[in-house]
């Protein structure tokens, strides 16, 4: 209950169904005076938008964002910015089968346990078109960084799908936006390709890791204890539909190391502190170090196969489900804009907190 | 700023250093009547508690735990319980170095760069004595639950040193209070033993995983979309010190799955669904199933070794630095009895937090 | 920042500006189950519609709301609801002199100020247009509180006009809604339309004081030390816009009493403790006692008025104003229903609060 | 529950009751770098301290507040501040009577109705001595004021006792501290110690209105609609105990005004906007607007008194009740310092979420 909020100064409210009227993010927090309009917004959400290629959900959603409140004469006014999008493509009668059968990995079990009701059209509110409205507020946090802290670049990408991982001696930033994968590994997507081709016409689907990264982040971003820069993100990306894991840095492969090994050397350089690697993925003590900041999450496959699977109705009997519907044989891909906007929107509300601090004392090193 | 707090009803403020006069916690939101005193907070205190054995800092604290306020004849009164532990053995003598040195991988440079002063004895608010008072929170969290839902039980150990996991094949739940690196494998422990020793003697440390289990949690809790289980989970997780990674269930191999892999199928049992595998940890779309929540996170190697280690000084100059204070070789031990504190939090905050619902209209099956 | 949503389980957040295209209430926290329908919160914002009498601005606005979602087949469904009121009668065209003016007694000047952007069309988020959204959400709360506590019933109602009070002797809770002024003294509603005629004919207003009753409401609820009912009702009508005083029971007048005359004494009733009075407005120590819930809060007038007032424009020159837009001469009319909103939603917030407590150990009398 | 804090990034947590081992307040969100010792909060503490004269209680408490984390060196760290004080002078066999009967007028029994359990020494949580930790917190609130804005003054005072106001026309700073009342009006309070001292002897008590004024904040705080400076203003005062009404500027009497009576006119000075009057009490829209702050608070008369009162006991017979302790005549003296503490940890609240703001585009007059 009351919690489908995040962000301690900007706060993101999200709300609507996969097939209600609309859905949008209520943004408050925004500070004044940021330049925007809606065709910026619709930048990152064509990004993320559905049936741009085979690889995609064939839903067609305009998905177009209209401000309704918060700006004036082109700039943010400092008070709540409404960002709705209207549903169009609602076609619930694909639905029909699952609003007595609850698919196995899905919500949809849960929801009902929970709520003792729930809207079966698309799953509802656990339907990844939530993150639509995660991807205009992205695109606002996005901006108002612009405004406070210009240098900052944040960029997402795949670096595993399925079993098929990147290989890091290929990372080529140009080749992100070339790709359908958001990949940095031209040749891995080009095996990516027609892997998911045969997973996606066996109507199978499948995992994938997606990492983001925040370069130009300044030192000294992230409040300890409990509202570190890395549990911010941690929570930010452990919201997103579908994810089982994140990483900060080295993530679950810390294990591994020793002292020796995770110690990322400090040295002087010309604008303060440089260091010889990055396994703390820029944050100590969950605050930022001034290197890049990088973050990886795991993307289940969608539960929505066309492969029989044995389930129960909400009548207790046991059934067999298949689903039919629209869906990605990769939700991972969407994720990528999705994993940026909730970066964007972290990294915006520690810059915010951190100016809230007495200036002029802050530790100058050197 | 403001921000050493978590939980939602159940609310749970740390405070104190490493070697201040005291630390704690400041429990708002524990519910009436519940049954507790200092000597059940004690019991897993305990267990957390260094100087234990050779794998541990030799540091002495008796870390005794007196509960200043909300507790009245035996029972929680529903104010806020005040929780103090007294720092006893502050040797503070130990840290000169640290004073002017920034330890590489340690949060000494972050502190310095947002604060701009730094408590640098034993690391200030950046020390893992900061845990204490969870595990103390811990306690009373798992006193409520013990109240509220008698049937949970919440149990944490090691699962992988440095490059070494355990064998699943040789889980048993009655080895883990058995060695002393809370290990359900006895084979493991064995050779975890050795390895840690060379490992101590060399001055060197290393990473682990723990895994912590919730048995016996009902479905329905979670509050999605940004206060699912599991996001709360990756949060709590994550602000551990040292941790880099958090996983729910499958975790990062969830990338690795097909949808056929990864969907738990569902059967009517007699109390309720059942699943064929638990993948999802537990949790579907933020709310649990009634299956047993897992979640895991990776512990990084100590930055305190007594490798030298190139870094630089606070006016910026070139140095090398050695750590000499008393360290844990491995900080993921001391970590289990964290990680199930943080666990007992989340699990009490949402069942509270599902109390506010109508009743009577939740969904039934069968 | 991020400050425009009150509550603490049942969390609203208004957004939109008096002459932008749309503007609501993102309610998020709202309990499944509740029938609701958007005729059902049109009921109350016709209540508060501009236009009605010639006592109210002349603006027509139809003030129509839309569910945009978390409502499914006539029920909530436990996700954030979207309540959207679009602004159909936008004629920013009478405002032109204010964008270099600051009106005295207005937030033209402070929201100039703080945020260096200023919205001047109908006083931007300033505005008492916002207030339409809290009536919606104030709605959907008391539909909450019909499902968990059907005999809760709130009444608002206008207890003085500038210098002339009602005769408590002469209360009539039917003549509440047979009068332009919300008013229970059928004889003072006399008096006050020829008062009131008189003002606007003048292009001045009048201040007024608001009484906001709940009956029914359960012993217990309230949250010390600082979720206290009396706090939380003294932010949610201090929040309305143009109030400068809130008052609890006797309120002010507390001040003037001796300990024997502010003690309500207690005897056994049937069903529970009664009171021999209510000088406590039935709540003691933050906490509701079953008595009536007692509030009142004074409305400054308008300052928008035709007679000339000194000011200063944005490049500080001295300058004189006179407001000639369409303006309320008692904006307390109006706000006899956002009073009745902003105590609808702190019960309902109470309610769910209450049920977070471990049951059955609540104390008993008798 | 959970609603023991009140801030939004300086965020006090008070704790305890007035019998047990210790109250305090765990401060999170103090900024770094603030000059602070025990000494400069003792001293806000000396003024609140029962016993110092015949008109408060005359309960002995040291009221010596320890800091056990958050000050390193003399300066905070930007870590939470635990600020202690130790309850020593526990004669809680005076209270025996009230553990079984409830006190008309006061919390005792809401307080048992909600949790069923109630710490009935002293009033448990409910005793006004839970102030001292707000009174402790204030001092601290004060000291980083000092550092963010050195010219800002706050100062309370008694205007009313009982039915006798002070004459403002004999107002004078320098009295306030010269009588037991802190009142500035040296003749009024020779009149009330006598009135008051006729009270005492009688066991009977009275009610007062304290009046706390905040010089030299400057414009622009306050975080509309929601979070307004007045809202949060009103919450801070409300939530003292004992306290009934509150009023900002002209309060419940801006309901007699008219527009042109409650204008405060505009001029240009030299260092920004002047205005003809203050009946805003310095706030319009929520937002500060340069002149002086003016918030004022009813407290009703202590319930502790001498003449026996009809009440019911736990078991609901019919029973009397005479309270004995040592209480306060005039709780609303010892009201004074408290209402000094919460405007300053307002004002602190509002100056560091000011600084969130983008700088240089706020608006410039002139």
């Amino acid at each position: 209950m009351s919690m489908n909020a995040f962000g301690h100064l900007f706060r993101v409210t999200t709300w609507g169904e996969s097939h209600g009227p609309a859905l949008g993010a209520t943004v408050d927090g925004c500070p004044p005076g940021v330049p925007i309009d809606e065709a910026a917004l619709q930048h990152w959400l064509d990004r993320r938008k559905p049936g741009q290629n085979k690889y995609t959900t064939q839903r067609r959603e305009a998905d177009a964002v209209r401000i309704l409140s918060g700006v004036f004469e082109g700039q943010t006014t400092g008070t709540p910015v409404q960002l709705m999008i209207e549903n169009t493509d609602q076609r619930s009668k694909d639905y029909g089968d699952i609003a007595e059968k609850f698919r196995p990995g899905h919500a949809d079990i849960t929801y009902w346990q929970k709520y003792g009701i729930r809207d079966y059209r698309g799953g509802g509110r656990s339907s990844a078109r939530e993150t639509a409205a995660r991807v205009a507020a992205g695109g606002l946090a996005r901006a108002a960084i612009g405004a406070l802290a210009p240098q900052v670049q944040i960029t997402g990408y795949m670096v595993q799908m399925g079993p098929h991982r990147i290989d890091r001696d290929r990372f080529d930033w140009d080749q992100i936006n070339a790709n359908p994968f958001w990949t940095p590994d031209a040749q891995a997507a080009e095996g990516w390709a027609s892997y998911l081709d045969d997973l996606r016409k066996s109507g199978s689907s499948v995992g994938a890791v997606i990492e983001v990264v925040a370069r130009g982040v300044p030192a000294g971003l992230g409040a300890p204890v409990y509202a570190k820069l890395d549990t911010d993100l941690a929570a930010a990306m452990m919201s997103i539909n579908a994810v089982k894991g994140v990483e900060i840095g080295e993530g679950m492969a810390a294990a591994e190391l020793t002292g020796e090994g995770n110690a990322d050397e400090i040295f002087m350089g010309e604008d303060g502190p440089e260091y010889s690697s990055n396994h703390a993925g820029g944050i100590l003590g969950g605050i930022s170090t001034g290197q890049d900041i990088v973050a990886r999450f795991a993307v289940k496959p969608t539960s929505s196969i066309l492969t029989p699977r044995r389930t129960i109705t909400k009548s207790g009997e046991p059934a067999e489900i298949v689903t039919k519907g629209r869906h990605d044989p990769c939700v991972g891909i969407r994720a990528v804009p999705v994993g940026e906007a909730m970066m964007a929107c972290v990294i915006l509300d520690h810059l915010l907190l951190h100016r809230g601090q007495i200036g002029g004392n802050r530790g100058r090193i050197g």
